[in-house]
């Protein structure tokens, strides 16, 4: 057994068996004992922001580490703007990155740098294993701190020599920490709180998922509390069954404007919400300083045992019924526009499907709709870097061969990773893209706009127009694999939606705004 | 005028007048600047690699900083894989990042990382404007760093209040400093060396340009010295009238081989070469400790001067006919092999193109048959960050609008930037792309073999290849908007090469080995 040998076993003993993998020279042997070493799968993606954002995919569905293989500093910079957001998403993930032969590194050969100034600003953990004997310990401690719940970032760099030269052991992940419990006090202050008049539950992290949200609903049938979450939260359990909760608003005027009827706001498994960016004479923080914060959990801590123990401090029934009644929007007719793209989309999707929301500017009405249309999941960017689109539903569709998943994907940010395309036609997954080509960086326009912009100049809309040329993304997606229509009507939306979800495997459509 | 404003303006007093942009929010008083600034040129890309490449290469080709406008640490790091290439090319490069406004950062917004931390590895030189006020002098500063021959990459980090704030001054960079001059002894021991018997000198940097040839053809006539150079040169002058010269195998044995026949290696203009990767038994440096080896100057002394004087004190004659003889290949028939390729290629290239050279393992016979034909400059990869070849030449093109751009763009690589084709479309760009089809990471699977791996499993065939699916790279162009055709045979090619030769403007040859 060589070290590539003992740290794949210590992969696979501790169950991490998917790897998104770019790799290079200094990653051969580590691709040699994923032959020697049977039970890993290794998913191929033909650019690293590929893996890595698959990688988050992955790990938000299974809960298990996205594994990924890159190679040295350059190839895992490609890796690095989602790997930011997998961060700020609380993602576990594991990146193994091959480095020059130990002895190689002084020559300074040219594809040497210091990927430890790369590494550090997107992992909590990262470390160089030192020789062959240290790779599995190293792994194990990586996979074991990868995996606290809600979940961590732990980059392992792997010299080549260490990966050839003989190794005794692997290492077994036995113990897993418990993310930090909740005290006693703050579930008493939230409880009180949350007992006064006009509260809000500000909600984040796996306060989202199943078991999160069946305590707020007891918690919400209890008090009548508002209930709010994060603009973009790393998941979300929604559709018929699931409390209503309002998506916090992106710009600062409606999200404070949200936030502003509540005397007090009790944090669960998120921080006070602040302005994606900031804005001259608007604050920071959303909350205004005259309000009532409350940490129930942070976005690191047991949120969702802290809200089973709020729900019982409040005496709240058990089993509560929220938001029973499917409502499915009427199926629109005529040109698509953010209106009629979501009434398509939530009327038609799929129950039990998983749906990657990166539509940005041009589905503004599909999130309200979405409360209340089949049971689903909704991914989202906690990090803000465009284009996890594609490669987050790969790896979700990796995560969940049984699922369909539906990516709505803006034009400008599909254009950073649309190489995920090959690999979901390579795998087969079951990923259904909806391209929303309206042909510019919108967000650009609407962000020069706000900046007192009264017309763009041509400079400007140049600089934010995807018009010149117009993009051919049924071209892009057929080059790449991927059947794919390009629609411009509701009635052809659903249609083609239609025939894209009963049939298998990859579908591209897109649609036109 | 506000900070954003006097930053352009002071880029635009300096001649930096070209910007390959890929802005988002935190950039927007910059890309208002451009408008009320008149006089730089904004080149949208729609992924940052892009930018940094094409930056890249239009630095080459000018020797004046290529300018990149980024998003924040996300964005950035998008580019860092080319900012690597251009560190180790040593072309000078402005980076400007916009970041939150100093007073968001601590409220640690999404997008909010350690830029710093990211862009050290792959800057010489990096700075956080602190004010409106100091932004003028940290651009003229940038400027004059990254212009310093050959070049350097300066990172600007420019806060949004930094940018909108008032300024009151642009500021002229005067003086670019001289690169270091090679001493007297240097050049004295270096002759005395060339005078010796078995001797090579080794050219890296600008002794491959115009300059640096003359010199070397002149020392090369008066001590029939052998020429040899980098592997992967930031750029040469080649073709018929320049000094034959061996370029460096990559692999060690080969490449060892090639120098081992010389007492004495005299650098001029480069480090004592280095092997790309740690091969277990070989060692790092080419050059055996036996061989004796001799700086005439380093990578980023004045290797032009010191190559005259050189000349100089070897009584060399001034005008030296080196190579005269043009000797076009035939065209060949048949299947398309690196052999036919390299003849169709050499045959066609026009006088005065430039050529990215980003083949890679498709194009073997390429570089000698390149020694005599017809005068052109080739760009290649010091860096190793595969993927440069389509922003590189991307942004050749808006250097030299008066040349034509021929890249020779290897499939796998190709994956990683094909985002750049879009740019040419939009800019209307004379790049003639040659996808070189082999439907795998062919390199990879050379190196599974040098490794010893007799025959590839099925595992290992996997992630080399690019053919399940295969990659339609005439549907991808056409989806970018450049048009493109695909062929099978070498007369297809040169049919097809000629043809693209003649039309203005992008086109793309997918070449199927």
């Amino acid at each position: 057994m060589n070290g590539a040998e003992s740290l794949i076993s210590t992969l696979i003993g501790a169950g991490v068996n998917v790897c998104f993998a770019n790799p290079g020279t200094t990653e051969m042997p580590m691709v040699q004992a994923l032959d020697s070493v049977p039970g890993m799968r290794a998913v191929l993606c033909l650019f690293e922001g590929v893996a890595t954002g698959a990688a988050d995919g992955y790990a938000r569905m299974t809960g298990k580490p996205g594994l990924t293989l890159l190679h040295l500093g350059p190839g895992f910079a490609n890796g690095i703007a989602y790997l930011h957001d997998a961060k700020r998403a609380r993602s576990p993930i594991v990146n193994l990155i091959g480095d020059h032969a130990s002895w190689h590194l002084p020559a300074d050969a040219p594809l040497t740098s210091d990927i430890v100034s790369l590494a550090n600003p997107v992992s909590h953990w990262v470390r160089r294993s030192n020789s062959a004997e240290e790779i599995a310990g190293d792994a194990a401690e990586a996979i074991a701190l990868a995996s606290v719940k809600p979940g961590s970032i732990a980059t392992l760099i792997v010299p080549h020599d260490a990966q050839l030269e003989a190794a005794s052991r692997t290492v077994a992940v036995t113990a897993v920490a418990s993310p930090s419990a909740v005290s006693d006090e703050a579930i008493k202050l939230a409880a009180e709180t949350l007992r006064g008049e006009s509260a809000a539950l500000f909600l984040g992290a796996y306060a989202l998922r199943e078991r999160g949200l069946k305590a707020v609903a007891r918690i919400a049938a209890a008090t009548g509390c508002k209930l709010i979450c994060e603009s973009f939260p790393a998941r979300w359990e929604r559709g018929v069954g699931t409390p209503i909760i309002e998506r916090l608003p992106y710009f600062p005027e409606p999200a404070m404007a949200a936030l502003a009827p509540y005397k007090s706001i009790v944090l669960a498994g998120a921080r006070s919400p602040v302005s994606f960016f900031g804005y001259p004479g608007l604050p920071s923080y959303f909350i205004s300083p005259k309000q009532n914060t409350v940490t129930l959990a942070s976005p690191v801590e047991d949120v969702e045992a802290a809200l089973e123990a709020l729900a019982d401090s409040l005496n709240a029934p058990h089993d509560v019924t929220a938001n029973s009644e499917l409502q499915l929007p009427q199926l629109p007719t005529g040109k698509l526009t953010p209106e009629t793209l979501s009434a398509v989309v939530a009327a038609l999707l799929p129950e039990n499907c998983i749906v990657m929301d990166e539509s940005n500017t041009s589905m503004g009405p599909f999130t309200k709709l979405a409360q209340s249309v089949r049971p689903h999941t909704a991914l989202f960017q906690p990090g803000g870097a465009i284009g996890l689109g594609f490669p987050c539903s790969t790896g979700a569709a990796v995560a969940c061969p049984d699922r369909t998943v539906i990516n709505l994907q803006s034009d400008g940010s599909g254009m950073y990773t649309l190489q995920a395309l090959w690999t979901q036609a390579r795998e087969g997954l079951n990923v259904k893209t909806i391209v929303l080509n309206n042909q510019s960086y919108r967000i650009l326009g609407i962000e020069l706009m706000r900046a007192g912009v009264k017309e763009l100049s041509s400079l400007a809309k140049s600089l934010i127009g995807l018009n010149n040329p117009p993009i051919d993304w049924v071209s892009l997606s057929k080059g790449l694999g991927v059947p794919a229509v390009r629609v411009e009507s509701a009635e052809t939306l659903a249609k083609e939606l239609s025939r894209a979800l009963a049939e298998a495997g990859p579908q591209l459509i897109e649609a036109v705004l």
